[in-house]
Formats: structure tokens, sequence, C-alpha cells
């Protein structure tokens, strides 16, 4: 059984600090608190109603400039190769990125966020509210957790 | 400037207790707590290396029961209409699902997890880490919050 598939259009685009791939923070204890803008096309302006009202969004975004993908990847916080769907490579099956960014303000199809770790022009694909949260303590970061461990993180 | 945009392909596919969308559980309280499995393909279970490390994982997954989309919406939790970004509409510009489920078990390609609001069969297009969360105090839910207030949640 092979379902039907759609064809991905661009919602929107990235504007942030980011033109380059080795211009995002990575690695072990990387913030990313950079600010930007999510600019939506005037197209699907209206379906931002009462967007305003949440604090965090997710954010679901195309890896346009990524090429292919590998099932294992060597991520910049460990030195270790780990499966691609245990760690946020940009080389993947379907190229899509995801990231939860603070919404500061919105300014008509301008939504001004927090926490932009994508590169300047990036396609977005789609926003959700992000409506709650995995409690910090229950969570098990496998990889992540050991690699911090070794770093004396 | 158009992004040339890429072919989504099933990684994957949901078994669960939910055969058509009126069995999900929705609205207001609504509890997620469906176990289910998420079953992966052999051509990409290299993937999955190191992921039962991880408690709670994101799953992106494609609405390939939904047509169409509208801008707006009005969700089962409300009697009143909101942008589609501000909700979880299936009908939207690209029809993709994001759930977070916690991982109970690895079984070879077969993922056991807790959490799952698709239905049976849905593709999976996509799996990430779930590395943090934004604590739950800082959250601002807008439109549900009010709808919440309203129904006396």
């Amino acid at each position: 059984m092979e379902a039907i598939m759609f064809t991905p259009r661009a919602i929107g685009h990235v504007r942030g600090p980011y033109k380059e791939t080795k211009d995002v923070p990575k690695g072990l204890g990387a913030k990313q608190d950079a600010e930007g803008v999510i600019e939506i096309l005037p197209t699907f302006e209206p379906g931002l109603m009462d967007i305003e009202g949440f604090s965090h969004l997710f954010v679901i975004w195309m890896f346009d400039r990524s090429e292919g993908f590998e099932l294992t990847a060597r991520p910049p916080s460990d030195n270790r190769p780990h499966g691609v769907f245990a760690t946020r490579s940009p080389r993947r099956p379907n190229p899509m990125g995801l990231s939860v960014v603070e919404l500061l303000r919105r300014d008509g199809p301008r939504l001004h966020v927090r926490g932009i770790d994508m590169l300047d022009g990036t396609p977005v694909l789609d926003i959700k509210p992000y409506l709650s949260s995995v409690p910090q303590e229950t969570l098990r970061r496998g990889w992540l957790a050991e690699a911090e461990a070794r770093a004396g993180k």
C-alpha cells in the first residue's frame, strides 16, 4: 500500500541572520536564541488569524540547501554515528526541519520570533501552535546526554 | 524565488487503534494516550540506530485521508473559527501532522509508542528526537486557553 503523496509548497520564508550552514550555532550547549522573521506569503496570511495568542510555535520547514540523505549521521555534538532519525541531521529521507520558536509579535504576515536555527531564505511548510510540553524531568536524551556527560557539560 | 521542492516519501506507517477520524479523541481535555506501533520500512531501519535512548519522539506524518485545505478552521475544542496555522486542522496547505509520542520500546523496525493520535495506516514522513521542552508555565495557549476557560475546564 503506497499512499498518494502531496507536493509540498512554501507557505512563507525565514528571514534571519544565518546565511550559511556554518553560521548556525551547533554542537553541545549551542544556544538557539537568534531573532528573525517568518514571512508568510500573502495568499496564506488569513491562516494566521489568532496565532498571536500563542507564545510558542512549531515550524516545519525544508532543508533546501541539503542534498540526498544518509541513514546514519555524525552530529556536531558527538564523534560517533547515530541513526538519522535519532539526530537533527539535514540529510534526511524527507528533507524537513522542525523548530520550536517563541513568537515575539505579529506584524501582518510577518511573525517576529526568537529561536531561529534555519538559514535565511528557508522555505516554511507549516506552522502549528505549541500546546503542551513533556515535563523536562521525564525526558531521556540518549546519545546526546551521554555525549554531554563525556564532555563534562 | 521559489525553491525546488522535494517529493515526500513514506519512511513507515502507523499501526494503531483508530480506523476512522471519528475514533480519535478530540476536543477539550481529550487524552492522547493510545498505544500503537510506528513500523519503519526495511530500507530505512538503519536510520533508527540509537533511537531507543530517547524517551520521546517527534513524528511528522501525512494527513492522507484529508482533501484540500481551508485557511480558517473551526476546531472541535471551540465554536469559533481560527487561522489554520493556529490549529491542528488536517485541512492544511501542506497536509502534514506532528505528534509527540513516548517511546516504550523498539523491536527492530517497530517502535512501540504511547500517544498515537493518527489513523491506522498513516504514512510517516520523519522522526526526530525530542530534546527539550518549553517550561509549561511559560506557555501561552491563546484561543485554546480561552475556550477552556469558557467551558470551565
